[in-house]
């Protein structure tokens, strides 16, 4: 599991098309076709082939709490996003890990939005310029 | 070498201080504090440790030549960043590699600019929404 976790003043991602790469992509069913959010911290995430994913969720999900308490922001945006490794799990794996992510994070009280998995998307996003504003994990 | 190219409407980052994390940082000296750039590639690339430049940056500026001519956009913005990998090559080192990679991406008639190393930016990015809008690549 690799993500990129960045502290924003904005977040919009539209979708403008199903992903066609690869056979093996198998998209959500889109209930709205635009996400959007102020003030929260987005997590970009891939999983990967043979994430364990109770194991690498957990340790992923300490890690976006605790940039929402470093910032004071405390919303996330879980955006699925196949670009951080070559290595990709199969898609029904990675979106039971998505919504593991999801169960965890709102465990933790904080408010949390979820992109859609298998699509193209237009994305506008706005990070805050600080230290600590943009943070990489690999589990 | 990791990177992730995205076909960007806009791109605007500003310098809000320099990196401190990490002792084996040395910014660049800075000569302008904000970059914008409309309707180009814009590379976000870690530079690992033990990368062989000179065919890492090869195969990395065919890709963003690529990107460019399919999209219709001969502009490329080179974006120094630290978070693809834990394995970061030194500071010395990476900025070479930038350099060899502004001199390809120039020698291919791209338009190039290049934003800052090791400093804190707030960024602002709008991607186009199409199928190969954002591309991982790993060397």
């Amino acid at each position: 599991m690799k993500a990129v976790l960045y502290h924003c003043r904005n977040f919009q991602t539209v979708i403008t098309g199903l992903s066609t790469r690869g056979n093996k992509i198998t998209s959500e069913q889109i209930i709205n076709r635009a996400l959007q959010a102020t003030n929260s911290v987005v997590a970009f995430i891939t999983i990967e082939d043979q994430d364990n994913i109770e194991f690498t969720t957990t340790l992923l999900c300490d890690e976006i709490e605790k940039m929402c308490l470093d910032t004071k922001h405390l919303q996330v945006v879980i955006v699925p996003f196949a670009h951080l490794s070559n290595n990709l799990a199969k898609a029904k794996e990675a979106i039971r890990a998505f919504d593991v992510i999801q169960e965890k994070l709102e465990a933790k009280n904080l408010i949390t939005h979820r992109d859609h998995f298998g699509s193209d998307k237009s994305l506008k996003i706005e990070v805050f310029g600080h230290a600590g504003n943009v943070r990489f994990r690999s589990f």
